[in-house]
């Protein structure tokens, strides 16, 4: 048997999922992306962003991914429209110097939260590229991907 | 002499760039994003998206990208909002089976259409994970950068 | 004893009606529309959107649909903003060459869906008047109404 | 010659026009749209609408659609996003008793407002459709249609 | 023991707060500001606002102010989206002709909707201020604050 | 002659003010506003917002300020969609420890900016609010009025 896109109709329209037969749970999604600049601008930021740990970039970027969150659904066609119980954006340097965000999103309800954690890390990324792009265009945004979901039909761990 | 943040002022709190004095000038960007998705759901795709160039799950992401890039003032907290006077999203797969999504944005105006351009394509693959998150996670956003930006003080053209 | 507007308070003033009191119940709303083009525009879309059902035209105007559905409480000032189950929006083309486009709303709450299943409904008539206003502006959208809803106090269906 | 879908690439994907080599004029649009209530809620609006021409109803449309307008652009996918140098709303009852929405839009930009000047109108009919409803659904929104623009590359005038 | 910023994480990051816990109760908060305009207004709204009570300035706020308290997590960086059961807001003239804006709002959920109250009656005061500006900048608005909730872990009635 | 609300037509309808025959200028306004918190709550602000000038609270409300200022016309009924060319905000504490904002808007443009430096204000306000009630409610938004505007046909400095 053939598994289908689930948001295209049998005459392979786009369309929501149904989702009011769904269960109400508690449902938690973590994404991660990743910022890579180049080390002029690294160093820009050392002085400030990553030593005080904060940084009026990083904390920008924060405040722009849970709000870039709360819109999922005005910018992903087909996501239903959810309210959020938590929204949190983490933003560490890690050894190799790149930016890491990590965007956790938590409902309750009846469709998981993977692509509002999604949207936030990648808000904030975009958010981090604004603020540093009068430096240099040396800037890339990789590896957006979800790491973990909880409470929906299948769980999912990213190995 | 030091180079600042433009998004920060002296006493490092986040601010727009004030653009009044900057001329009118026609600008555009051109920025990329990369979406892996897996095997599976790429013979999914193969069938209708690559093929015939009219699939469903391709032009969602176009219209989501186009629609995104329309809100970039909305989610990038210091850009400028601004019109656009044109916007296109150009996805195509690439011969390492790796989905390109291409979003071109141009303005008349005082500053650059940079973010709008980096915002629509990440909306765009966004909207790509959605569509297909029902058959794997195993989905990756990577490389989302500008490509091109022409019309402000100085050009840039990734090598 | 005369019945008043639930949207005006004792002195007249505009105000939400309150339904904190209403029982959580699975509503659904079906609202249609029409629109009516000239026959110049109809033979273009003949080609494309009605013999393969998967045009472009009517492809973008579901997705507007959708998206302007979410957006009800945005716009129409006193409806409660809510969460959606469920949106689908079907086009087609009727033996006199009308365009007939149908709007399904679904929710599990306190309210009922037929302001999202008109807006929806709406906003993908005028999305397709937008992708051919570029032929003729002989073009009308009519009749936009409510076919059915169920879930609330009273069901509704058109006769 | 063949004319093309200028909201359709030639791959046939959806895109905005690029209006960027038009030229900047004042353009103006009118939109028309009739809302026809049953008796028993046309009775209900006579006493206060109608009569003192300040009743909360239409007053509450008028806003609702010079708001809408404004978000024309974030619900129509392919618009430009575009300021307006003006946005009316008038609301009459006509002779039939029907109500007759009409809404102007105006701006001196690259792109005409005729979709600003429907959605204006489409949203005020929503509007009054959401204030009535609890009287009874036998409401239908009809004929929206533009009635004039000026200033774009053909002007346009309904018989 | 120390309290801390519900808002700041132990680094001091702006973050949403988890009510994922909290219980799903009835809660209503009222908040209010207080408009103080020069005379000259004053008496144009005397004529027409506050003898029949249904002028368009004060309208045209309350409906603003609804809808305003609908857009609160847009606007509020770290408020929950939640949906409403009820928002009113009411506009009198008291004794020392100061221009009085109440906004209660209501809900079922997990968090409070104080700064929906709160959002509500300021943007109910700015719209009256754009309304009045055109006769002089002599406007203030003053003493927005919350009057009262229930529903949550404490209750607060102003004394 | 009387004069009459420039928002309100001849038959006291709400409406825009027509600013197409208005001259593009470059125009610029400030508006300020007072909060008031409780002493156990400046007391925690001052020993991270107030003398480092980089606490979260204060960089959340700036940045929450020029979002809002942003959303201008999406909040006040018959605000026109314009531009920004800039906005600031600034918070300081002054003398008698209140949270002085100030918000600074700047466009080129038909039309002024007070509104935007106005709503930028006042959103910073609501969002200190926020972020402190978890503390108590004896808060207080107080003072919030028009400082000065620039570039329009009469200019304003507030005494």
């Amino acid at each position: 048997m053939k598994q289908e896109f689930s948001h295209l109709s049998a005459e392979g329209d786009p369309r929501m999922v149904d989702v009011s037969e769904k269960a109400v749970t508690a449902r938690t999604a973590v994404a991660q992306t990743i910022v890579v600049l180049d080390e002029a601008i690294m160093d820009r930021l050392e002085n400030d962003e990553i030593h005080t740990k904060k940084g009026p970039v990083f904390q920008t970027a924060i405040l722009a991914g849970i709000m870039g969150a709360k819109r999922t659904s005005d910018l992903i066609p087909l996501c239903h429209p959810i309210g959020l119980d938590n929204c949190e954006v983490n933003i560490v340097v890690n050894e190799r110097r790149e930016v890491v965000i990590t965007c956790t999103a938590r409902v309750t309800g009846r469709t998981g939260v993977e692509m509002e954690a999604l949207t936030g890390a990648s808000v904030a990324a975009l958010t981090i590229y604004d603020m540093c792009k009068g430096f240099s265009h040396e800037i890339e945004i990789r590896e957006t991907k979800l790491l973990k979901k909880t409470g929906g039909k299948r769980d999912f761990k990213r190995a």
